[in-house]
């Protein structure tokens, strides 16, 4: 929570928001309009403009947006979540601006947003690391330089599976290179503490401050009932190899924050590292973490 | 836990084997040969003479097995799973002969098989009736009888989900008509007592004395913590609705034990009630629940 | 949830609320009065006139409530559950006029309260039998006739521990005369369905439809994770007895709906069997369990 | 799990063992010679020889114990706890040796003594550092400073309850000086990643590798069910007052590593923060974490 008030000022900036379903050209417009008013050089995410068939906004590639200052993602948590796996390389601060419901990662509000932006393009923030996660999937390899089948950054979790719910499968896992156990379940989330709030929470997993260089191992419906979630050293690799009967053989399914699927076969391993950069986030002064766990997720609130 | 030692003795009986990889040619042999020296009629059910291309025994059909008095099921727990969808409405009692592991349907241990098979024989048994569930899946229905899509029975678990795990929906779930809840998660299992020691326990579901008359529903991964574990009674009526983003409109999957699975989509409707029959269950004299809940499942155990 | 809306009218109640602290008089007189003017002969119970100096309603002993139509306890869940233990045997409808917060069992809250008196005056009501438990502590007796320590009623449940919290004994736990388990924890709960919304719930256990015919025993904290919550009939008589090192062997407590505490030694056995006489408990029309989960525990609410 | 294999080797060893029932004298004496035939200087801690009356293996105090290169301490997981607490600060490694059963502090066995000892003795061992809390209780004081009611150290936790179980109470918890939440339930646990192997993990907790900079909060029987554990930094100042009834107002219990219990009333708030000085563990080479969990807590065993 550190809260450190007088930044750097913002003079440029990029919006970025998901090409989807719904019309997001008029809260682009506004949300430029009110940087531009704050006497920031406001540019649009080329596949953004494409997308929304936006032309007034000067567009620009992902990799001219190195050298902003900051770049903003309109919509929900998943929107974030998107963006940092194709942005968080360069280095930019993100903040998320809320258009769904429960914003854990977006915590400017459409209600409080005049202030929010005022707030950031003056300098009162604060800057977040969220370490992200690397998830690579190989044939046939015990040293993770075998043949490569799939990778995808995650920022919440990383979902392995048996492809279908009500399936039992072997997850054998190992950190380090050490063994840590042979589970017999539905299957492992490894989640950031970033991700402790979303998926791993339903599964029991604890919340993890989200600053912290760590790891959380949670298990799916295992059938050992002694298998409590554990928490790791973000710096660890974690190696999940599988035993299954031959009839499944092609049904693992890896999910990347609910949002990239691989698959693989029991001949594969999936390894998970810490990613080399972490998404930067930036905070509005005034940011409370526990406040948005009572807020969002009902934290401690008791039943009256 | 009704142990009443002296029953009708056995003079006939039919043996059912899954046709699978497993050799299971020699353990029916075996089985047989010992039911004919304690002077039982012995009969292979003809699928599984045809399976296991086994000629010396008389092979009879599933109707023809109506007047028996017992069917014996060779095989691990999925085994008597399956030969319950099919054989239940015969009203024969069936008697387990565990060859797979955690066997707590199966009750025989190839340990025991001959003292059991004496006292089974020579009526020195107990019948316990488990109850059973139909599903039902129909298409724009609201009184159950609209077009039905497919339907099973189970004798464990019925599980509804999003047909891909980490995937999650909206259940709107009633009770003999009452709206129970609007559940936001990975799925919802109801299941029977007999079920409530099978995947339901690994999902935080109680362990229910097997013979009580009851349902259970249990979500999976909620999004709201306060999600418990519901006990309803036997004959409840259980209906469930889904809502979910047009994309994943043809995702539901409805399974049943693990080993049928039936696909639907957000128009439709799934029902769950009583099976009219219940699966008839012999146990050798020395049966209890109890011992095997602590055998097979370390119920209670402490960590030593 | 039979809800029969025609019964017999109410033409005659008794007032009943715990003599604490909050002064009830005020509101005793204002139901008394409507109750009055809705034809209904009111008295006012003697030790409730007593402790909150009302004589202008007249009072009765509880052995003259027998012939009563109805007992109306005005009060929490509290004051309902410590009602409940001494006017049981009077086999006389109750009905839980709602003064504190969370009112699962007084159903009737301040803001509908004439309208759910006029129901039930009219007979507009369901009745609901609820079981209690009677909770019976002996020293060195097998057969539960030996020396009686302690004895109590209790709707919710019985909670069985060390006496200090964070003090681990060994519960050795038979049921029926069969044992179960020899549990390592902290105590055990034993609720009714009525309790399964109380102290159980927060422990892990199920929420079971209030007017089933069961008993729960739900661990607390035990060492063992393997030690699921257990559904027997509530038929069952549940025997527990004790190991623990001899200087704790003074600190065994039994407490009943949070409100009675036996103390016993390590030499003592507790014997948990069904009531004779369920409590009956009168719901004005329209009464829906599950509607009450939904408000008062948040019962599948998801997070927005 | 650093396991750097050669280390300084052990010239000079201290003894210490609980006073307490059992005989450990001929323990200590077989323990003591294996070490002087390996060429250490032996000596008894002076409270041990006197509990024993062992007289022939030199007596020192604890604060003559500061020079030495190794306390040994025999017994089980609880009397290492006892030990820590006390000699943490002389910051002289400590080996246990287990006689109890479960030991996860404790991790040499009788079966391997001989070669543990001649590993540790030669230097082929690792050194692990655990962190402790201190756990101050103090009464009217907003900054800790107030009047001083108790204060203990733990290498496990910190239990903090209502006295008598399934008594709730209401816990105002706040971090660093940010209120965390509100939450109502039997009580609180702060734990080290060594305690989440003891009492949190009964109570849902998360296991947390032991080398870990962190703290966990973890509810007793919270009546929101949306009170997951939570992990936070090792160096957190955790603060927790209280709100109850007056006729509860004497019964706050705050125990340390299931040993030390204080008393406070709601007008005092209980401090937390890490101790200055960790206890520095050593490990006979091949120490394997994992392993220990596999072996003692059954950590992912599946059911076969």
């Amino acid at each position: 929570m550190n809260d450190k008030p007088v930044q750097k000022p913002i003079s440029t900036a990029v919006i970025v928001s998901k090409v989807y379903k719904r019309p997001m050209a008029g809260p682009i417009r506004e949300i430029a309009d009110k940087l531009t008013k704050l006497g920031v050089k406001v540019y649009l995410d080329a596949n953004t403009a494409v997308g929304f068939n936006i032309s007034e906004i000067q567009s620009i590639t992902r990799r001219e947006m190195r050298d902003l200052d900051l770049i903003i993602v309109i919509g929900g948590d998943g929107s974030l979540l998107g963006a940092a796996r194709t942005l968080v390389d360069l280095k930019v601060p993100v903040l998320g601006i809320n258009r769904g419901h429960l914003g854990l990662l977006t915590d400017v509000n459409p209600d409080n947003i005049d202030e929010s932006l005022k707030k950031v393009v003056s300098g009162q923030y604060s800057l977040e690391e969220r370490t992200m996660i690397d998830v690579r999937v190989s044939r046939d390899s015990d040293d993770g330089v075998g043949e490569l089948i799939g990778s995808s950054l995650a920022t919440n979790e990383t979902v392995i599976h048996s492809g279908t719910m009500a399936h039992m499968m072997v997850f054998k896992v190992s950190i380090n290179g050490t063994h840590l156990y042979t589970m017999r379940g539905d299957g492992i989330i490894v989640n950031t503490p970033t991700g402790s709030t979303a998926y791993s929470l339903s599964a029991g997993g604890p919340i993890i401050e989200p600053h912290l260089d760590l790891l959380s191992l949670v298990p799916m419906f295992p059938q050992s009932l002694n298998c409590s979630p554990l928490i790791i050293p973000g710096k660890s690799e974690v190696k999940i190899e599988f035993e299954a009967p031959d009839e499944l053989a092609e049904l693992i399914a890896i999910n990347c924050d609910g949002q990239v699927t691989m698959r693989a076969d029991t001949n594969s391993s999936v390894f998970i590292r810490q990613h080399h950069t972490p998404l930067v986030l930036i905070h509005p002064e005034g940011y409370d973490y526990y406040s948005l766990l009572r807020q969002k997720l009902g934290f401690g609130r008791s039943l009256v």
